[in-house]
C-alpha cells in the first residue's frame, strides 16, 4: 500500500518529523570556515574600526576651519604633523591646524573632516592650502561605523559565504561556531549493480547512484560512507541499514527495484522505527520510502538514476538542512521555453534543461529522453516543475529553472 | 596616470591578454571529480545499457502477441522462463509465449514490449494472462539507448556537478580528466594591518582581504598560497611578488592603499612585465591594476575589503576561468528594488542586497553603508549593478541580482 504525498506535503511534514538538531556544533578556524553553517549568531565585541579613519589621502581638518573657502581664497592651515599608516594618531589636532593623512589613517582627535589632495596645496612654507571646504564627517569613517560591540553580524543558519569569511576577520573571530557535518550513509541495492570501475556482464549495469548521491551529499556539505552495493537479500540489506544508522546520522538505501526488495526497505524501515511516507507524488520519483529511527531520516531512494537524483535534491538536502538548522531558501531563474512540454500524470513532472543566453534573455531547452537515463541529466543545467494539475506548457511558455 | 576601463573593456581585454593553459591537465578518481573542470570531451565506449532491459515489473513479450486483447478477452501466453535481476536472459523468447521479468531486467532475445504486472494475471497452471496489448518499445530501454559507443556524454569546460559524475559512473569514466587547479598566490600589503587573531593596537586593523580571497578563490576551485602581510616597503613588495610569481599561476596584492605602495605595485608589475589596465570604472573598484609577466596575472586590487571583493569576483575569477578553459556561464534572478537607489558617478555602481521571498516575487533590500565597510556584504545574497550611464533606480524597478 502507497501512502503517497504531493511535494508541498513532504516538505511540511519534514519538520513535524524530525527536529533540528542542538548537538550539532563544533569550533572551526576561519580558513575552514567558508561553505559552513554558521551555529550562532556572531556579535562584534569589538569596535571595527577602533578609530576614526580617513578614508582619503589628505588632511585631516575641522571643517568649520575650512568653511567658505574657494580657489580664489583657500584656507591657509599650518601643518601640524603627518598621521603614519598602522600608528595612532597620538596629538589632538588643535584648531586653526592640520595633519597630514593616508587613507585607512587615523584621524587625530578634534578632527572631523579630510579634505582630499587634490583640493590642497603644499606652500612649502609649513602651510596648506584648502581650496574646497570639508563637512563634518565627510571622507571619515567613524570609529565603529562597520561594527560596534554586541551588533549582530552574522546570523545562525547561515551558510559562510566567502565575504562572510572576510566579517568574521575583521571582528576578529578566528574560532567559528558551526553545524558539525551530518554523517549519511549510502547504500545501493541490487543484483543487477556492479561498482563503476567492473565491465558489467549480462544483464549488469554500472552503480550510478552511490557516486553520484556521495558528490551530492559531499556539495552540500555533508559526510557520507559508503556501505556499497548489497545484494537483493533482505537479511543482508537489514543487517547493512542497521550498521548504517547506528554510525551514520541519516540513510540513503537507493535501488531495490525489484517487488521483493522493495518491500523488504520498507519492512525493515518499519522494523527499525516508522514509516512516514511511501510514493511521492512526482515524476519521476514516487517510488520513494522516507521512515525514521528516532529522529535518524531513513530513506529508500528509487533505483533509477534520475529518479533518486531528484528525490535527493529535493526532499533529501532540505531534511538534512532542516536537521542542521540551516537557511535553506532557493531561488529559481527566469527563463522561456524553447518547445512544448506535455505533463498530464497526476504528478507534478521535473524536467531537465539546457538554458542558453539569447538576444531575448534565457531559453530553456527541455531535455527529452526515456525515463531513467542518466544522460538526461549530464549536461543539464538546471530544472524545472510542472504542477500535478497543469498539462503541459507551450513553447514561449515564462518559466522558472532551479540552477543544478 | 590611471588608464581606466570599463567593466566590459576589462572583460574583453582578459581573451586578449591572456591564453587558455593547455598544460593544466590531470586525471582524478571519480569520487574527486564534483565541483572540477573536465578538461576533455568525454566519449562513452560502450552501450549503457548493454542490453534490453525492462522498465517495469511484468512480463515481456512480443507485442503482437497481445494486439487486441482485453479485459474480456484476454491474451493467454505459456510462461516460458524467468529473468533474474543481474542475469542475462539466456534462451529467445519463442513465439507466442511470455517470460517473468523484473524492472531493470533484461529482455529475452525477440521481446520488444513488457506488460506491466498490473494488467496480467498467473493463471497458476503455467500460462499468464494479458489484459492489455503491449505496443513494441513499450516500458523497454533498448541496448545503447543511454549511450551508445562514440556519443559525447560531457563536453569540456563543464564544472562536474553530481549528476555528471553519476553519467560518468555510468560509463565506467572512473579516472577523470580534469584542469589542474591554479594556484593562486594572495599578498595584502599595509602597515596598518595585523593578522585576523590579533587584536588591533591604535592606528591599526586587521586583515580582512586575505581571508575573504582565500575563500572566493577556494571556493571557485583554485589552490591559494598565503603570502601573510607585507609593511609598505616597496623593496620587500617586490620581492614577496617575485616569490609569488615563480611558485604561482597568478598574484594578487590587496591594499597599498597609501599612495607610495600604489605606485610602489604599479612600478613593481611593469618591471616583471606589463601593466595592462590601471582603473576599472565601477565604484567600488576602481584602484585596480591588472598586469601580466608573461601568461600569468599579476592583480593590484584595492584595499577596501568591499571593493577587493567585487573586483576579485567580477574580474579575477573570470580572468583564472578563461586561463583553466571554464565554461563561465553565469545566472541571475529577477527582483523588485524595495527602496530607490541613486547612483551619478560615470562609474558602473556594485550595490549589495538581500533578498526576500514576497507574495510579489523577490524582493531586493539594498545594503547601504559607508565604502569599505566590511558589514556591507556579510549578510548579503546577492548584489545588482546600476550601469554607468544610469542616475539610479526607483522603488519597485525590476532588477537582475546575481548571487553570492
Amino acid at each position: 500500500m502507497l501512502t503517497v504525498k504531493t511535494p508541498e506535503e513532504v516538505l511540511r511534514l519534514v519538520p513535524e518529523a524530525f527536529s533540528t538538531r542542538t548537538d550539532l556544533t563544533e569550533t572551526v578556524p576561519l580558513n575552514e570556515a567558508a561553505g559552513r553553517l554558521l551555529s550562532e549568531d556572531v556579535c562584534a565585541a569589538e569596535y571595527v574600526p577602533d578609530f576614526d579613519r580617513s578614508t582619503v589621502d589628505g588632511y585631516a581638518v575641522r571643517a568649520s576651519d575650512t568653511f567658505g573657502c574657494s580657489d580664489a581664497i583657500p584656507a591657509i592651515l599650518p601643518l601640524a604633523g603627518e598621521v603614519r599608516m598602522g600608528e595612532g594618531a597620538d596629538a589632538a589636532l588643535k584648531p586653526g591646524t592640520c595633519v597630514a593623512v593616508p587613507t585607512g589613517g587615523a584621524l587625530p582627535r578634534g578632527a572631523d573632516s579630510v579634505i582630499m589632495l587634490e583640493y590642497t596645496e603644499d606652500y612649502g612654507d609649513g602651510t596648506i592650502g584648502i581650496f574646497k571646504p570639508g563637512a563634518p564627517g565627510m571622507h571619515v569613517i567613524f570609529r565603529g561605523d562597520d561594527v560596534h560591540p554586541g551588533k549582530v553580524i552574522l546570523q545562525k543558519g547561515r551558510t559562510l559565504l566567502p565575504q562572510d569569511v572576510g566579517a568574521l576577520a575583521a571582528v576578529g573571530c578566528t574560532a567559528v561556531p558551526v553545524a558539525r557535518t551530518l554523517r549519511v550513509g549510502v547504500i545501493s541495492t541490487g543484483d543487477e549493480l556492479v561498482p563503476p570501475d567492473v565491465t558489467p556482464g549480462p544483464g549488469q549495469v554500472r552503480d550510478v547512484n552511490a557516486p553520484m548521491l556521495t558528490a551530492l551529499l559531499r556539495n552540500f556539505g555533508a559526510d557520507c560512507a559508503e556501505y556499497g552495493i548489497v545484494r537483493d537479500d533482505a537479511a543482508l540489506l537489514r543487517e547493512t541499514m542497521e550498521r548504517a544508522a547506528r554510525e551514520c546520522d541519516a540513510v540513503l538505501v537507493s535501488g531495490g527495484s525489484s517487488v521483493g526488495v522493495k518491500d523488504a526497505v520498507c519492512g525493515i524501515i518499519e522494523s527499525m522505527g516508522e514509516v512516514l511516507l511511501h510514493g511521492i507524488a512526482i515524476k519521476p520519483g514516487k517510488p520513494t520510502i522516507l521512515g525514521r529511527a528516532g529522529n535518524k531520516p531513513l530513506v529508500g531512494l528509487p533505483g533509477h538514476p534520475v529518479a533518486a537524483y531528484f528525490v535527493a535534491r529535493l526532499f533529501v538536502l532540505p531534511l538534512l538542512g532542516h536537521l542542521m538548522g540551516r537557511d535553506m531558501r532557493e531561488y529559481t531563474v527566469a527563463a522561456r521555453l524553447s518547445e512544448s512540454v506535455n505533463a498530464n500524470h497526476g504528478r507534478a513532472q521535473i524536467t531537465p534543461c539546457r538554458l542558453r543566453h539569447t538576444a531575448e534573455g534565457l531559453l530553456a531547452e527541455p531535455i527529452r529522453s526515456k525515463s531513467g537515463l542518466i544522460t538526461q541529466l549530464a549536461g543539464a543545467d538546471g530544472f524545472f516543475i510542472i504542477p500535478r494539475d497543469c498539462e503541459g506548457l507551450p513553447a514561449g511558455a515564462a518559466i522558472q529553472v532551479t540552477l543544478q
